[in-house]
């Protein structure tokens, strides 16, 4: 270690301990230090709060499993204010735009400020110092997270023309999901296909596991894009992924294969439907989701194992969701998350492949009981906690009852409060087992707690202690020297 | 600061930033440095998770309120596991314990270890060293946390032998509530008023908020027992405190004053209605015991302005309560934590002050829900969000119905999940309130999620990263030179 940089870490880390504040950050880059870093991975785990992470550990451990969460073994731990400019519950858009500009936004803005005026990503500005750059998202790679980093457009449902900001940028790597319309079918102006002009551009695109397998850094700049895209163009849910499919983390490797080298690289990769399960109120997909995140965490924990003095990992979530919880009423002080092992599908799985046909063709209620000790390990005759008590079986006719009609709830329905607009009877079922594990839900939607963000490496002290998202981008910059 | 000190500080954050770990601590004592503390605050929140802390925060900015939270204003904080020995979701006599002696230990011990071993609390030791010792509580002085700190006990319930321990004991000043069974009236072996005990031991007992606040250093030895103790001995929730009443703030006062001077003191304080209002889900009580529980804080604060090198200030939960999320199905991404100015007392004050006598006297539902408006806000014809809907009032009625029959419900009952083994309809209520500002609960128990620690001060630098709720014992004992 220098002694610049000793000095500058003394100084850092007294500063990251004694002058950051919760909420709004006291620090200045100034404040910072010299340290720099070459390779830098930031995660952000959409939906991933502090009980969606205690959640993976503790389903870890009561599993059998002794793995440790690679996020959780980082030695540096901060808290993360989340809240937008205009409303105090964070949307994806607002927050990835805070952690990809530093600047505070509006709900829905994607890379520009609250007057919607363009402000510089992290990720343009070191493609600008030569970086190379990768994007990688589960759900689609123009969804609002991802495309907080290279696009600047005023709502996060304009689509096309982010498409065409992916197409028209000089990223390095884009990676996940696919495009959600690049022919421009919802845009008001559309502007062609954006996979074509991407291509024009100088994109390889591989949409099969072979073909992103089989990349190599002769293929130049590349958008991969997994093969099945089961809803809204994300890659499934990875309790659901299957041969023909990659992960995450095979996608973070492939993408440090291509990126690595002088002068270094940035790299985001969104955990996007961790979020996606907890709107959904699903825990064993969100921590499903969680662990097939941090094996992403893991392949950059290995990375760094031979640059430590080069690279910083960050880890990160955009903002809670679901209103998770670590405890339920019905079972007190109990917990028994290895329960969650009975699910064999996620809720989408599960209401796709299975429920969604058995519906159509007017199952009856004693059959779909059937299907849920299949798939969720649940029914009156069970054996212990997963056994149905009359009034459990009951919520359960009430939803199906439900499902038959069809209905969509809204807000300020009764109902909404049961099942949100998603499925009756597949919600129900995943509270259901959520409960009996120990879990709780409050809501369908974002909530306001603050997350936890953890680091290691090179500039890792400057994440510790309470600070706000935008300081994530500003951290990061200095770190990098952007 | 000396060069020492300097060196040490250097050290003591290298360390604690980059070898603690999630959970189990790898930091060891050895590794703090010489950092030195002359008066020791703990502050222990019951039932003060993240939520709870960012809900206060969140409350006063929607009230309009200037204020910042003392414990926010903190410069270093970090992250606390808590589980027990024997359980994922802890309780306050396994936390106490923890944070009182540095061991892990089973559900309802009382400072011993899981082998019911008796272990030196931080407030023995620190006795030992010749320092003044102060022991606070909102809740009855013989509470679980406070009484892990002087008592052996291998159950939280046996409060007559932990009234003795407390009698026998040489700690300078016990303040907040009463004694829950100093005449063994539930004990298997009485051994006589503990009350007689202790004065016979030397303390000064004062029970009015005159003869508290008339408290002099020539008193010797107090114990300081609120005037009203309306519910298990305790002290009245915040928002229900009189003028009689002395606020947790002004007994800390109290003990500043009356345990300044060499070679120092070690003040335990704990804010243990937070965690009965988070068992009620009544977020109003909750959020305004959080802000008495900070104003307690803010007297340590001030103390440390004319001390501040001397002086080390730790804030944390014991664990969170309640599944507190700060998002509600039925109001989506919406919040508005102001409109819980509209109760008028806390759920206890409102059944034992208002509802129990109307319902004695057989009461209408219509009579009720004038009560209901009153204390409230909530009506079919109120404005704006307080307004409650159709589906919302047959919610009242039927928790209405549940109170008039009077049953206790248990775990397993289908009707537990909505109103715990509380009054229905006070529970229905504060449900409600909650549910329109943009709150939810899972449960009326613990739940295992971590919670935030924060410190300021000499040695504060210690408390940064992520560590077990033992850690907080061992570092304190570090910093105090144990």
């Amino acid at each position: 270690m220098s002694r610049c940089r000793r000095l500058t870490w003394f100084i850092a880390v007294l500063f990251a301990g004694f002058v950051t504040v919760s909420g709004v950050s006291a620090q200045s880059p100034a404040a910072y230090g010299c340290v720099k870093a070459k390779y830098v991975f930031l995660f952000i785990g959409d939906g991933l709060g502090m009980p969606q992470r205690a959640a993976a550990t503790e389903f870890l451990k009561d599993s059998g499993m002794e793995r440790r969460l690679a996020m959780e073994a980082m030695p540096v731990h901060g808290v993360t204010a989340t809240r937008a400019a205009d409303r105090f519950i964070t949307g994806s858009a607002a927050a990835g735009t805070a952690m990809a500009t530093g600047v505070k936004t509006n709900i829905g803005c994607i890379g520009v400020d609250a007057s919607l005026r363009p402000v510089a990503t992290l990720a343009e500005r070191a493609k600008r110092e030569g970086f190379k750059v990768g994007i990688l998202s589960s759900v689609s790679i123009d969804h609002a997270t991802p495309a907080a980093f290279y696009a600047h457009e005023p709502s996060r449902s304009m689509y096309h023309e982010i498409d065409h900001a992916l197409a028209a940028s000089d990223i390095d790597f884009f990676g996940g999901g696919g495009l959600k319309d690049p022919e421009g079918k919802k845009s008001e102006a559309p502007r062609g296909d954006a996979l074509a002009a991407a291509k024009a551009n100088g994109f390889t695109v591989a949409d099969s596991r072979r073909k992103i397998m089989d990349l190599g850094k002769g293929d130049g700049r590349v958008i991969a894009i997994n093969p099945r895209l089961p809803d809204g163009k994300a890659m499934p849910y990875d309790m659901d992924r299957n041969r023909k499919d990659v992960s995450l983390a095979e996608l973070t490797q492939k993408a440090v294969e291509l990126l690595d080298g002088d002068p270094g690289f940035f790299i985001m990769v969104e955990g996007g439907k961790i979020d996606w399960a907890c709107h959904a109120n699903d825990a064993a997909a969100a921590i499903k989701d969680t662990l097939a995140f941090d094996d992403a965490v893991a392949v950059a924990v290995d990375f760094a194992a031979t640059h430590p003095d080069e690279t910083l990992i960050v880890v990160t979530g955009d903002h809670e969701c679901g209103g998770l919880a670590l405890g339920f009423s019905g079972t007190k002080y109990a917990t028994s998350y290895s329960l969650m092992n009975h699910q064999t599908k996620s809720h989408q799985a599960f209401f796709d492949d299975v429920f969604a046909g058995y519906l159509k063709k007017k199952g009856s209620f004693d059959g779909a009981m059937k299907l849920v000790k299949a798939h969720f390990g649940l029914a009156p005759d069970a054996d212990g906690p997963l056994a149905l008590k009359p009034f459990e079986v009951a919520e359960l006719k009430r939803a199906f009852d439900a499902s038959l009609r069809g209905e969509t709830l809204k807000p300020g329905m009764a109902d909404y409060m049961l099942y949100g607009s998603y499925d009756p009877f597949t919600m129900q079922l995943t509270h259901l087992l959520n409960r009996k594990a120990g879990l709780g839900w409050t809501t369908y939607s974002h909530t306001g707690v603050p997350v936890l963000t953890s680091a290691s490496g090179a500039g890792a002290s400057l994440f510790s202690g309470c600070y706000d998202n935008t300081d994530i981008a500003k951290k990061i910059a200095h770190v990098m020297n952007l």
